[in-house]
C-alpha cells in the first residue's frame, strides 16, 4: 500500500500530491501506525490549545474567576471570528478586568471566507480580538492575573505564564522541557517543536486523563464545538456529530491531532508542504484507517462530515474539473 | 547537494517543505539538468498560453484583425484583473464584434489582493472579463472568428480551435497530439498534460525561434510585461527587468515555465502539491543556477526581483518568525 498522501485528480491524471506524515498513539505510549516519519518533529501551532489551556483548570484559575464552560472552550480555539466568538473572548477579558489592549496576539484576516468578506465590504478594523486565538490570549492573561503575574510579556518565553505552559506540554508529551525547541507562532505566542509521536501521545492522555482538568476541558470542547472552530469547519462538525467521542484541533501549517477517547488512542499529523486546506482529509483518512482496524468503523458515523472527506475541484464555471481525496493508508505496528 | 526544494522555516527549524520537480532543456532537446522527476506529466495550465496565442500569428489573424501588441501580451496573460488588463480584453472583444457572453471562461476573485479587495469593498460584480484568462480567451475567440469557426464551444476538445492549438502544442513540445492527456483547465479550456522535459523544450524553441510568429509574441510580451501579470507579481517584474532576455509564465498549481533565449534554454518546473505561491522562489533558484553554471549569472541582474527568490515569514504582529527560500539544487546533466 503506497504512503498516506492528498492528492488532487484533474481530468485522468493526478495533478498534485501532498505528503503527509502521522502518528497514532496509545496513551501506554505504544506507536499504533504511522505514516510518512511520525518522529518529524514540527511545531504544535494550535493543536497544543488544550494544553495551553489545562493550567487554567489545574491551577485553580478557571474557578477563582467563574470562567464558563464556553469560555473554555473558546481557550481552545482557533476561532473563525464570527460574532459570538468575539463576544466570548471579550467577556472574558471584561471579567478579568483586562482590555483588547492587553491581548498580543495580531489581528488577521478571519478564517471565515464569509466574515473575511463581510470585513472589507463593510469596513470593520480588525483588532486583536478577531485573531482566531484570541480565545486562548484571554484564557493565558487569566492564568496570569490568577497567578498574579505581569500581563505585559505573557507571550514571550522566559515569562512565568509560558513557563507553566511549557512545563504542562512537557507533561503531556513526556518530552524534558529543555528539549523542546521554541519559537513564535503566528500569534505572537511561544510555539513548540515537538515528534508527532509526541504529539500524538499528549493527545491520547488528554482523550483518556480521568483527572477532572482534563475532563472538564474535554467537555468543554464537546458541549461547544462551535465555539472550537466555526461554521463549516471540520474542528466544529466533527465534534458536534460524535460528541466526547472525538476531540479535533487543527493547527496551523498542516497540523491536525485528534483523540478517540473510546480506543484509547491519539492522533498527530503533518502536511509536509504546511497546506492546511488539505489537512481535514488526511484527519479523516487517519482516522478512518484506525477505527476501520479496530474494528468499529460502523459505530462512527462520519457521514456529517462527508464534505470533508473529499471534494470535487470546481473549474470558474462550477463544472467539476477532478477530486480533492486521500490515497495510500497507515502502517500498522501491531 | 540535497534536491532543490522550498523550505518555510519558523525559529531553528525547517517547518514546511515543498517538493519542486524541474527540466531545463536546450532547443536541441538536450536535459542540461533537471530536480527530482524532469520526466514527471502535468498539466501546463497557464504556461501553455504563449502557445494557445501563437497561430494567431502564424494563421495571419493577429494582422487581420489588427491585434496591437499589447492584445498579444494580453492573450499570453494570467493577468490580476486591473483596470488596463480588463480594458485590453474588452477593446479585442469590440474589434472582432464579440461580447463578454462569448467568453467560456468564468469569473473568479482577482490574483491582485488589491483588486480582489476593492471588488468586495465596492460591490462589483464579477464577470468573464474579471477572469485572469480573458485575454487568452478573447484572443481564441479572435482566431475562430478569423477561420470562420462558430464562437460556441470553442473552450471545448473537438472544436476546430482546440484542434488548432493542440497541433501547435504538438510541435513546439515534440509529443503527438494523440499521445497528450488532455482535461479541463479551472478557465474551462482545454489544458494540456505534459512531461515537464516536453514543457522546457516548447520553451527553449519559442525562446530562439527565428520565425516571425514567436519573434513577434516574445517581443508583445517583452514590451508589455505588465500585462501578462501584474503590479509586483515576478512574471511581469523579471520580464520588465531583463527585456526580451528572459521570458517567464507562471501557470496554476505550481506550474512555471520559463526560457533563456541567449542561453537557448527553456526551462519547466511543477511544484509537488501545487502550491502556486512558492513557485516564484522555485523558478528563480532554477534561473539562477543554470546561469551560474554557464558563468554569465553576473550579465543577469536579480536584484529588482529579490522580494520573490526569498521571504520574511511574519506573524500577525509583523514580527519576523521565519524565511520562505528555495534549499537544495538542480543535478546538472553535462
Amino acid at each position: 500500500m503506497t504512503e498516506l498522501h492528498i492528492e488532487a485528480t484533474r481530468g485522468d491524471l493526478v495533478e498534485s500530491v501532498h505528503r503527509v506524515s502521522a502518528a497514532v498513539m496509545q496513551a501506554d505510549g505504544r506507536l499504533v501506525a504511522a505514516a510518512g516519519d511520525a518522529s518529524r518533529v514540527a511545531y504544535w501551532r494550535s493543536a497544543a490549545k488544550p494544553f495551553q489551556a489545562l493550567p487554567l483548570l489545574e491551577d485553580g484559575a478557571a474557578d477563582a474567576l467563574a470562567m464558563t464552560t464556553e469560555e473554555l472552550a473558546l481557550a481552545c480555539a482557533s476561532h473563525s471570528s464570527e460574532p459570538r466568538h468575539l463576544e466570548v473572548a471579550a467577556g472574558l477579558l471584561r471579567r478579568i478586568g483586562a482590555t483588547e489592549a492587553d491581548l498580543a496576539c495580531g489581528p488577521h484576516s478571519p478564517i471565515s471566507a464569509a466574515v473575511a468578506e463581510r470585513v472589507v465590504r463593510e469596513g470593520i478594523e480588525l483588532t486583536p480580538l478577531w485573531s482566531n486565538c484570541s480565545g486562548k490570549h484571554a484564557g493565558m492573561l487569566a492564568l496570569a492575573r490568577h497567578h498574579g503575574w505581569p500581563s505585559a510579556g505573557y507571550e514571550r518565553p522566559g515569562h512565568p505564564l509560558q513557563d507553566r505552559i511549557l512545563t504542562e506540554v512537557a507533561k503531556w508529551t513526556g518530552i524534558r522541557a529543555q528539549a523542546i525547541p521554541i519559537a513564535t507562532d503566528g500569534c505572537a505566542a511561544v510555539t513548540f517543536g515537538l515528534p508527532l509521536s509526541a504529539m500524538a501521545l499528549a493527545w491520547a492522555r488528554f482523550g483518556t486523563d480521568a483527572a477532572p482538568a482534563a475532563a472538564r476541558l474535554r467537555a468543554a470542547m464537546s458541549a461547544h464545538p462551535d465555539l472550537v472552530a466555526g461554521t463549516g469547519r471540520l474542528c466544529t462538525e466533527l465534534m458536534a456529530a460524535l460528541p466526547g467521542r472525538v476531540l479535533a484541533k487543527i493547527g496551523a501549517a498542516g497540523i491536525y491531532c485528534a483523540a478517540l477517547p473510546e480506543l484509547g488512542v491519539g492522533v498527530a499529523l503533518k502536511v509536509a508542504d504546511g497546506d492546511s486546506e488539505v489537512s481535514a482529509p488526511a484527519l479523516l483518512a487517519v482516522l478512518s484507517a484506525v477505527l476501520q482496524r479496530a474494528g468499529v468503523a460502523a459505530r462512527y458515523d462520519f457521514a456529517p462530515v462527508a464534505p470533508h472527506i473529499s471534494r470535487p475541484i470546481l473549474n470558474t464555471r462550477g463544472a467539476r474539473v477532478g477530486t480533492l481525496r486521500a490515497a495510500g493508508g497507515l502502517r500498522f505496528h501491531d
